[in-house]
């Protein structure tokens, strides 16, 4: 999975992924763009049902240069980008609100990934089932081992996506306050406040039997994290494929 | 404003904005879907180009039952915005992560808004003008009246887009773990996991002149509080239209 990142690969550019304004902000590289989703466990998915665009916000994971995502085989969406229908995943941090000395330059600093491709139900059994797999211990690793066995039902309940990233941009603001020239002299406050997605307290099920500790490879969801730094972490850790074989079940 | 908020109005139900799945996490009423609303800065907006769906992260503001959301006169997303043609708006609160005891019940605690209408760009410069005022002070009450007005030009670098509700519909998770029956005596640990974007200590820009205090304006963006907190808050609290009119400049 990593050897995606050990080069300086790029997703091609073309009329549909270039960032036009301020091109200082666009990225191209794998390295950058798959950080930035990993980072995430919610995105934004775009597509087009009789022309109307549809924006639905999902949980999504990754596998090299593939973007899954699922939801109830009775969905809507997914019911209809099932043959190849072009679709559009995005994920944006948001990282500060930036206030200046004018309203132009008003912004936010903030980290953005649009990804394009071609969205396909994955119909075979099996390859549904390793990406639900995935999609568990690719937030909580190695959780599937320990947790009860999907059953046939359930995996036909599940419709899962399968979007091969065609091309992609990421887009990064980290300025903070920047105004005019003229404009820092004149009397007014202007600031840069942060903002992150930070976890609380896990709250542990009140039904859980007496006697069951939380298990170690939870350990980095704690309270006061940013979310973020947990979920990079996690999808850089240890993963079913490699140590909780489906087999072993 | 508040009277959109005050009886029991409801956006309709259509094959539009229907929450098929689930029902019982549909909400169509004004209230939830404006508080929701306005609890964010940060939206996604689907729109279409030649049959290709975009998904674009931006800031929008609400006035009543209409949204408004900005950016460049250059962008591509704006100038393909221009003449009625249909937008999804999305907004999404992740409240929690959810571990159940099988694959299939891991979830999240959610709040979203899909709200879908027809974009028009805004061409009146004196409209455009209010609307650009209004997104400042929306997030941060009374500040347009302190900073350094708007040139004309840069009135006319910014795009401003409208895009009256026609259908909307909020989807509310907020139910923790909740597992099969059968699953609860399973010696497996299930918990949630609490999220929420918090504001960190705000840092004022270093060129800042000496003496200036930060706005008692700004008090609501206090370091450890919500972003949704403070959002609200601000929407709620005292506006341009009302304490600093336009022409007091």
């Amino acid at each position: 999975m990593k050897s995606h990142e050990s080069g300086d690969a790029n997703y091609p550019v073309s009329e549909l992924n270039q960032v036009r304004r301020r091109h200082d902000r666009g990225f191209y590289d794998h390295a950058t763009i798959h950080a930035l989703l990993d980072a995430a466990m919610l995105c934004h998915v775009s597509y087009v049902i009789d022309g109307q665009p549809f924006c639905t916000p999902t949980f999504f994971w990754r596998e090299g240069g593939r973007l899954y995502w699922h939801g109830s085989s009775a969905s809507r969406m997914l019911r209809n980008l099932a043959h190849g229908e072009p679709a559009c995943l995005t994920v944006t941090h948001l990282d500060a609100l930036v206030l200046a000395r004018s309203g132009y330059n008003h912004s936010a600093d903030y980290r953005s990934v649009m990804a394009f491709g071609k969205a396909r139900l994955i119909e075979d059994p099996q390859e549904k089932a390793r990406a639900l797999v995935m999609m568990v211990d690719r937030l909580f690793p190695q959780r599937t081992a320990g947790l009860r066995p999907a059953t046939t039902q359930e995996i036909k309940a599940t419709a899962v996506i399968a979007m091969d990233i065609e091309r992609a941009s990421a887009k990064i603001r980290a300025r903070g306050v920047v105004d005019e020239d003229e404009d820092y002299a004149l009397p007014i406050y202007a600031e840069r406040i942060p903002v992150s997605a930070v976890l609380g307290q896990p709250e542990p099920c009140p039904r859980t039997l007496e006697g069951l500790e939380r298990p170690a490879t939870l350990a980095g969801y704690a309270a006061g994290r940013s979310l973020e730094e947990a979920l990079s972490e996690a999808y850089a850790g240890p993963r079913s494929g490699a140590t909780t074989p489906l087999a072993s079940r």
